[in-house]
């Protein structure tokens, strides 16, 4: 059953599966859109980083994020269009070996019409030993179901 | 000279080249980060988008923006780290052939301690119309310069 904005209730929530960081996807996606040496340059990142190695792009994490949500909840729903997010913030470094997973709840909803209503979505990803690594409210745009 | 605290002045702006985006790489990306329809499948998108065609998914116009960061400011730069992002906003679709650019500006400085600096960056997309598609301000940490 498509997901409407009917279907979403304050304090729904959601929980990924898990998406494992490897030094590869690592380096190349920061080599495409974030080519800073913390991100892409293993042995500067051994000697020069505080956290002795590699660590994701925020922006790699935010989309790695945006998989496990997709996978768990946007997949199979009305989304008209996602408005924008506030208050991102990256919590803890994401580095290859992690094991991310996403927890989605419904913050708030309003109807906008008589075709669709905004839903705020607080979203935190975490690491394998359940440390929130990045947090986010998104505010997503759905359609109402028509009878 | 790479740019700490000290060299961000409240209104300094900086402009980015382009980056011309692509059917492949909007294809791509969401496949790997994004994977709904509207960003994947071009038929389905040609019959049944309101944008009569694929657009990207937002994560990909957040990293794309970045990565026009990276070379017209952050990438010789004494950051520290990237706190996160307030009031990120996707403001229109980005659409194959669009070329995108990014104007960057110091919206607020405060020194943290002897040694670093936060500096919030208002940061907004355009595309070759000049239209803002995507507009955020980004919370960074900088090092101060040491005398």
């Amino acid at each position: 059953m498509t997901l409407h904005f009917e279907d979403l209730a304050v304090d729904d929530e959601w929980t990924s599966g898990e998406y494992e960081v490897t030094e590869a996807e690592i380096r190349e996606f920061a080599k495409q859109y974030d080519p800073q040496w913390f991100h892409t340059d293993p042995d500067r990142a051994a000697d020069e980083s505080p956290y002795g190695g590699l660590i994701a792009s925020g922006w790699h994490t935010a989309a790695m994020s945006m998989r496990l949500l997709v996978d768990c909840l946007l997949g199979d729903a009305a989304t008209i269009a996602a408005r924008g997010v506030d208050e991102l913030r990256w919590r803890r470094p994401v580095q290859p070996g992690d094991r991310l997973s996403v927890r989605a709840a419904v913050e708030d909803r309003e109807v906008d019409d008589e075709n669709r209503g905004t839903v705020r979505l607080r979203i935190e990803t975490t690491n394998e030993n359940d440390e929130v690594v990045f947090s986010m409210i998104g505010i997503v745009l759905f359609a109402r179901r028509q009878e």
